[in-house]
């Protein structure tokens, strides 16, 4: 279905020069909204309209649709925050953990830095080692807690923050407060500097994290750095690097050197692969070295599946699903084989000393989420919902930042129970939703079962959306499903920052409404969520030029057009009606009841509107009793 | 993208012998259900699993999809209801209206019968007169009323409704009293005898509609025939023809004689081609002829906008989109052009009283509905649904059966208000809504920006959803975009169903998600809303056969499978662990509060549980320390 040996260009276009994701967009421009200090300069999208005006909207895409910054994904993203992170002088640089051979899935019989055994392969056009400038880990300097929960407790307002607070269009202090109150976290380890701040917690825009990773069945470094470039060209917020093949050092650090939103990963899925995939041979040392690997590298948040406790296994038994979590069923398998509770129950304290001192934010993962719908808010779930509400309060009391995952597959009747729950119990800690499903039966339309869901629970309170891509339950997204699910969860997010109304998200509909009814076809489709895809499938219709600029379209054809007897409409009777309105009377039809309109609007007497509807008659037939014009052909 | 040119077979495969759509369908054979007469038989999906059970479904695909039936689209289905009709001898065949030149918009220069100007090019394969079997139109005789409506008013019990009453698995008893209620309808023209009933109506399953027609643009009779069985093979459950090009009136007999779900139209459109698209020549005489024409062909609904007022037109003038509807323009114009009532209002018993003659439905229209989540919920809307409920009165007074048309645009948090207001405006008729459409940003993805408010609101209580394909607002919809539509509305449908608590509808998922779990890969794919492209997705990660019985899937890859622990899990402890629980007490762990589940299951001690639990530690130690077998390569 699509061609995964070609290379992508952030513009959308299929290009042939190599690995780079760059070009310019068509139809909008990339622009920045300075702040407080010279290196604070907030990227947004700037669409042109035919009429002179100008729409701004958030944009995730980073550097790579600037024309004017030159990318280039061997050298990896400019280090954006390294001089406010350095200029804290809270943090320090230090050897770090020496890489090995496991760390790529190797088992000590190749060196790093070599060719990796079928690399060409699999790495296609990119090397083993990331070649970009060299680099230290750096952490929080012993006795200084370095996460922006810390700061934002003790009243500050760091560049970050500002830097949401001019994206989210609202004061620094709305930023620093939600912060401070665990209702947002603001996901920027320190060791990945390249990463432009963004806020998740319910008071700001909805946000949508997109999926990627390679796996032990397919897929190479090089397709996972163009999907992250791809999915945040779409809007994606974060990306999750969810790999379990080999490579996943390697491709964890070219996917972070060259990513413009902040990485979220499983570490246990990377600490699966050191012990060859035998969960009863975990331990707490391999999996906090793993961490620690992943926090050096710079990841900005990771799912910790401490939640599943070995007494709530069984209750998992009788489920239509049993445990679907693929963290979540490693743990289980662990709690049950060494029939104790899991090392990351028992050693939460010094896992939160170690994110605190990267200010790695935490995503307490919901490892016995429901798989289907039978399964849903079921015994076992919100069992597990109310262990990870007592993680969340001693993540908090290490000042780390965290974020409450949530289901799965979840009926729409039964969705509202469990945003409710989850806000009650996480003491309104940001919810991170994966959909939910609303139907089992739909497998490849996923995305769309989940989009009903994701949205609803959105306009309730969840705060990032996890994308669902149509191949979900099938098999690994290629580029093209990264795309649908990431534009399906955008519309679900929009969708619900409308219901909550958020301040300035009308503005995007009434723009493109706008541009709908005066016919600028072009404006249309530039601000629509995929231009591309939009203006494609109106020219298989109506594919001349001469058809963008048309006063009609493909639906109604040039004879009649509903769009332009309104605009006739509002010739007529917008301007010199006065109120908006111009009746409100009773009416002299058949039935006298039931004729007034909803409260609101002025009122005008009958007669006065008799006499204005009269007059417009005239000119009605003034006009040639034709509402609109009879176009060339 | 598709290929217009090729024909179409009820399987989904694409065949090269003519316009014939048949074929028996992948992984599903038809069954029927009998009824208390050997001519009611109806039709079901079985859907055979590997593990030898069956699943039966909802199935609207008609005779196509049942091999030891011989369709011909040029001889059209058998007339299913034909002896009920006749049986019940209150109608009578009558000459009915000759036809003319322009019901098929040809201005009076070409005899009906033969080749239509241009025609090969637009009819293509398909003649311009129907071949099938003579007809004449039939009618209820004088003073009596042939509705569905009436006869449940008189508590009887008539085969159709028997019909729906098997389909939807509840009592005739049901259908006969929502029936006389006005709270469903059952659209059944004496007219079109080739039918299968279905029901409208808030008890029911939620409906969904699929719009075809040729427009003044593109499009041919053979590609509306085409649509129509090619919606109904993916789970259409009506069809509305808004064709507005030429050959109206052919293209309609061609979808009518071959359809097995019941056919809409809006009679304003063919009754605005006939005076050349000059909406202020339009008169009560051409429209009432023009429903009469529909009528004695068999339409089964008809949208009627008789609900815009001249007094509500000025409420649009300040809207950002003004009227949308076309139907809704179309009145406004000539409200305007005339400077009175619309000629709808002022006949609308007339025109009850010749629907009543035909059982023909109302879907009475909103002209008004808002184009753009701006305009949602204002007073243009809400004053028309007020007249809208005053025609419901006087069409139930008549005995028609009547539905009423909802938006439109509407962002989530205003959805609610416009079921709750409909229901109680209009005592409970069926709400017949288009989407509504939560956010005007994403064209091309408008199935799924109206999918999310189609689920929301049918949950709420809308009857019938009529689908949005991703084409609206762009251009036409082809085959693909017409099953895009379908699949994405059935799935809005089927999770509102859910949320309903429909009886039976939990069953698909449930059988679905039992295949999932046990990998019976070729049972998840054949209970899928679509088989097809489910396999496809699968196949393009692991294309080879064994995959397909494989118990791993691409995801995890074979090393590593959450399902396989549940299973293990399950076989461990869901058979000897009492009352499904088996974890209700206090947490020996950090945390003492908190760790109670929630109620409802059998508790055991804890002391169980750890007698228990050591028990299973020992066995799984025994089995070698693997919650998953290892798998042969």
């Amino acid at each position: 279905m699509t061609d995964q040996d070609t290379h992508l260009s952030a513009s959308g276009q299929e290009g042939t020069d190599g690995p780079r994701p760059t070009g310019e967009a068509v139809g909008w421009h990339k622009g920045y909204v300075g702040g407080s200090r010279p290196d604070l300069r907030v990227p947004v999208r700037r669409v042109h309209l035919t009429n002179g005006r100008d729409v701004t909207l958030y944009d995730t895409s980073g550097p790579y649709t600037d024309p004017a910054v030159d990318t280039d994904v061997r050298r990896g993203l400019a280090p954006l925050r390294e001089n406010w992170i350095i200029g804290r002088g809270d943090t320090e640089e230090y050897a770090g953990r020496a890489p090995r051979p496991e760390d790529d899935g190797l088992k000590h019989t190749t060196p790093r830095g070599g060719t990796l055994p079928g690399g060409s392969g699999n790495l296609r056009g990119l090397d083993a080692v990331f070649p970009g400038r060299p680099r230290q880990p750096r952490r929080g300097r012993a006795g200084r807690t370095v996460t922006q929960l810390a700061y934002a407790r003790q009243g500050e307002i760091t560049p970050e923050m500002e830097y949401v607070a001019i994206r989210e269009n609202v004061s620094p202090e709305t930023v620093r407060d939600e912060i401070a109150a665990g209702r947002a976290v603001l996901p920027a380890n320190v060791n990945h500097p390249e990463s432009e701040p963004m806020i998740i917690g319910k008071r700001f825009l909805v946000k949508v994290n997109a999926n990627i990773g390679n796996s032990a069945v397919t897929s190479s470094i090089e397709e996972e750095v163009e999907k992250m470039t791809w999915a945040t060209r779409w809007g994606a917020d974060t990306v999750m690097d969810l790999s379990t093949g080999r490579n996943i050092h390697t491709t964890r650090e070219w996917v972070l050197r060259n990513s413009p939103v902040p990485i979220g990963t499983v570490p246990l899925y990377q600490a699966l692969e050191k012990v060859d995939g035998k969960a009863e041979e975990l331990t707490w040392d391999i999996y906090k070295d793993t961490v620690i690997e992943q926090a050096e590298q710079g990841v900005d948040y990771m799912t910790v599946h401490a939640g599943v406790l070995l007494r709530y296994v069984p209750l998992t038994a009788r489920r239509k699903t049993g445990i679907v979590s693929r963290g979540g069923s490693i743990m289980a398998a662990w709690c049950l084989a060494h029939h104790k509770e899991s090392f990351l129950y028992e050693n939460f304290d010094e896992l939160c000393e170690i994110l605190a001192a990267y200010d790695v934010t935490y995503s307490l993962g919901d490892g016995l989420r429901p798989g289907s719908i039978a399964d849903a808010n079921d015994e076992a779930q919100f069992a597990e919902l109310r262990t990870l509400g007592e993680l969340n309060t001693i993540a908090k009391s290490h000042q780390v930042q965290t974020m409450i995952e949530g289901p799965g597959h979840v009926p729409m009747h039964k969705i509202k129970e469990n945003i409710d729950l989850q806000q009650e119990i996480c003491e309104e800690a940001p919810f991170y939703t994966l959909g939910p499903l609303t139907t089992d039966v739909a497998p490849a339309y996923d995305h769309i079962t989940s989009g009903i869901g994701a949205a609803m629970i959105a306009w309730w309170g969840t705060a990032m959306l996890c994308y669902v891509t149509p191949k979900e339950h099938l098999g690994l997204p290629d580029r093209d499903d990264v795309k649908t699910g990431v534009i399906t969860y955008k519309i679900a997010a929009h969708a619900a920052d409308l219901a909550k109304g958020h301040p300035g998200a009308q503005e995007w509909d009434d723009a493109l409404s706008d541009a709908r009814f005066e016919f600028r076809w072009e404006d249309q489709f530039n601000l629509a969520l995929d231009p591309d895809t939009a203006r494609e499938f109106h020219d298989e219709t109506l594919p001349a030029e001469p058809a963008k600029t048309a006063h009609f379209c493909s639906m109604c054809g040039p004879k009649f057009c509903s769009m332009k007897i309104s605009q006739d409409i509002r010739r007529r009777h917008g301007d010199d009606l006065s109120g908006g309105s111009g009746a409100d009377g009773t009416e002299p039809g058949r039935t006298g009841e039931g004729g007034t309109g909803p409260g609101g609007a002025t009122a005008a007497s009958a007669a006065e509107i008799e006499a204005g509807m009269a007059e417009k008659s005239k000119e009605f037939a003034a006009a040639g009793n034709r509402v609109y014009l009879p176009l060339a052909d």
